[in-house]
């Protein structure tokens, strides 16, 4: 375990019966008495990752109770942070299938065709568990809330999936489409936990922004890291992106400045037929037509910038062990990938 | 038009307004500022339909006065009937993703990939939207109800696609799935026509059983046609359920009766290599190995019960123009698909 996952552990030892809550709650949502759906959630059940967005909503709870002075009643809310995780892992399973595309296109299978007709299912029935775990809640905001955020990831997806090698995308395209695939749900998270089950908007407004700017940061970074091709530090392959002709912050930047030459080098390292079979694939032929370095630095700056921004909300929390334990995990946006 | 479309017409006539405001809320729906996402949704406005879930809904709620003397405000009603449709087009839109698997095994380019992904995040944003609609409704009963129904959809289909090429399949399995995939819907249309806003469960109990009896039927209706293989009737490509490994109702019935020999021949005519290529594919291979007519005649009856059973329910409306629509309807069933 590093440094930073005992710091982590710190963070959430506050809330560790809530957390143990919410993954029952997760557990018992994904189990059904359809043996063949009983089999997959099964499976990816185990796709626990760090849980940092129901671990917000708990945090951010803790919070407001501190802030208002007023104790909020907590039963409801591990079952929320637990619907908040449904929902990103339904997301995920989607990405599943988008991702699983591309293996299947090497190997076109019966058998893989059917996997992927079944994890869209799946992701449609985790969808609909947490909607319907939300209907079951005293309150209707969860309910309120999560649909539109929904809306916004899904859109923001498509919006994705629709500028695929557009070289010139406007910064403020690739931010608003970032914060809708990414900080979209970490400020859904934030501002439930601090409203829950009746505060106003107004009251969840700044702890939302909070989230969509560490949120937005995470995504830069998680762009870079795919960029940057470390894949021991990444802990996954790397390149993706520039495969799936995703052009992001750095390369953005380095292309609104190359000159035309360059420019068109850096089309071809995500279009030309063949690339990817090369050693290194279409990652390794980018970086050998430009560099990287300055477009990385003003993306590694850009989320610097946005966690500045999302700790001065902070400031208006009382001090105390909430405002740091939020302070803190605004700082992991910046290392690694929780 | 078919003297059937004019009897149709004449049915939904009473309606007519309400089902226009539904319309009205399903392209305000589908509406999007993000220009990637209402590209998609104008071209999916399209397949509109004959739109009986909506009409189901609206046809209850007004049989419901009828039978109660008591007046519901309508003005909530199109809204939900619009929710039930905008569930009923996710589950479209996420049916073509998975058809359209076939097709990209045979032309694998990196353009329908992507409309692939970009149709799995449509229905999911459709999906959002529609729970979302719900949210906003005074009364929490869409919400929950529909919620419920879309988990059942989900499960059914997983159960579907994990049964393929079971040739043993329990017919009670075989309902269960075609309840779920097609009955649910028409059930919960019912219901929530019946109980919106504030009607007991066991009040909507009975319409909720009519509704699933007649999707039922339907769906046993449309399995028919696909293996009856008139395509002119069909109108739309037939044979696709033994090219994808469903063994329907008649199949099964006559897969039980049929001798080890034919029963192999069967199978064959599911799995054996290069059959789609030839004429007639799959379909017309099954019909050279095998007598499909008393397996499709033991369907038929079973469709023809499960619409007489639901008729029974509807004696308990009071006589009048409702409950005649709603008889005229589950006739509609046995004819063709709406």
């Amino acid at each position: 375990m590093s440094a930073k996952d005992v710091q982590l552990q710190a963070l959430v030892a506050p809330i560790a019966d809530d957390l143990a809550r919410m993954r029952e709650v997760i557990a018992e949502s994904l189990t059904s008495n359809v043996a063949a759906v009983s089999d997959m959630t099964d499976h990816i059940g185990r796709f626990r990752g760090k849980q940092l967005r129901g671990a917000l909503v708990l945090l951010n709870a803790n919070a407001r109770q501190a802030a208002t002075g007023r104790v909020v009643d907590q039963g409801e809310l591990p079952v929320v942070a637990a619907i908040v995780e449904l929902i990103h892992l339904a997301t995920l399973v989607h990405d599943d299938v988008l991702d699983g595309a591309d293996k299947r296109r090497r190997v076109a299978s019966v058998n893989q065709r059917w996997d992927n007709q079944v994890a869209v299912l799946l992701g449609d029935l985790i969808y609909s568990r947490a909607f319907h775990l939300s209907t079951t809640l005293r309150s209707p905001l969860a309910s309120q809330l999560l649909s539109t955020i929904t809306q916004e990831i899904c859109a923001g997806e498509i919006e994705q999936a629709a500028g695929r090698y557009d070289f010139e995308m406007p910064i403020e395209t690739y931010e608003r489409v970032a914060t809708a695939k990414t900080g979209a749900l970490y400020g859904a998270a934030c501002e439930l936990g601090f409203r829950y089950p009746d505060g106003s908007e107004f009251d969840g407004a700044e702890m939302r922004a909070f989230g969509r700017e560490i949120g937005l940061a995470f995504q830069i970074i998680d762009d870079l890291i795919d960029l940057e091709g470390d894949e021991k530090l990444a802990g996954k392959s790397t390149g993706t992106d520039v495969e799936d002709g995703k052009v992001t912050l750095a390369v953005l930047h380095v292309y609104a400045n190359a000159d035309p030459g360059t420019r068109a080098k850096i089309r071809d390292a995500y279009t030309l037929q063949g690339l990817d079979e090369k050693p290194g694939g279409r990652l390794a032929h980018l970086r050998s037509v430009c560099d990287l370095g300055p477009g990385c630095e003003v993306a590694r700056a850009r989320a610097s910038e946005l966690v500045e921004s999302s700790r001065h909300r902070l400031k208006r929390l009382p001090e105390g062990p909430w405002r740091t334990a939020l302070f803190t995990l605004s700082e992991f946006v910046l290392e690694r990938r929780w």
